[in-house]
């Protein structure tokens, strides 16, 4: 190759930490770690989406007692200021990862239509 | 921003068609698209996958029916060598857009692990 992709990788990389979506995700962080029994909170909702997923993964149906707590947990969260306001973060920083991942990911989907 | 991050992801699609490992695939696939029957079950293949993975995300358990099915598929499209190149080829590429996605989330990683 002509110019090395990783360069224009980590250019992009560079670029995204310097973007309105990721310095607020940044700030809507620290400010919820810092209050201890939001992140507490957070870090077990965390644990629990991760462990619900990995199932999914598998192919494993989740127990009604595993989407009650759950549901439980997402409810909790919801109500708790600085994860509201990091979740919200998180949707548009989302919303900007999967623009930029539509773009690269675009001579594949030509690819794979044609 | 300083930078417009788009055209910078623009210019990663660029430099990414330009790569050996998506120029070998679109080789691969193009192969394999002529030969019909190599094609049609291709097409088979991809649309039962993409059936399982939706149940899968859905949380709805597979019918031993249906994994058998994708199974006698899967061993099938094996047999065939356009298609035996072809998934060579993806998992090239897979690795490469692997490699940019590292890079590319890493201030997010790194954020959910401080
Ligand atoms: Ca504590
Ligand atoms: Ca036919």
């Amino acid at each position: 190759m002509a110019v090395n992709i990783y360069d224009t990788a980590n250019q992009l990389e560079q670029e995204l930490r310097g973007t309105k979506e990721f310095k607020e995700l940044q700030a809507a962080y620290t400010t919820m770690q810092a209050n201890e029994s939001a992140f507490n909170l957070f870090k077990e909702f965390q644990e629990i989406q991760m462990q619900l997923s990995q199932k999914q993964m598998n192919g494993e149906e989740l127990t009604d007692e595993e989407v009650q707590k759950a549901h439980d947990l997402a409810d909790k969260v919801g109500n708790v200021d600085e994860i509201k306001t990091l979740m919200g973060k998180e949707r548009g920083l989302n919303q900007l990862m999967n623009d930029l991942n539509q773009i690269i990911t675009k001579p594949v989907q030509e690819l794979y239509q044609g």
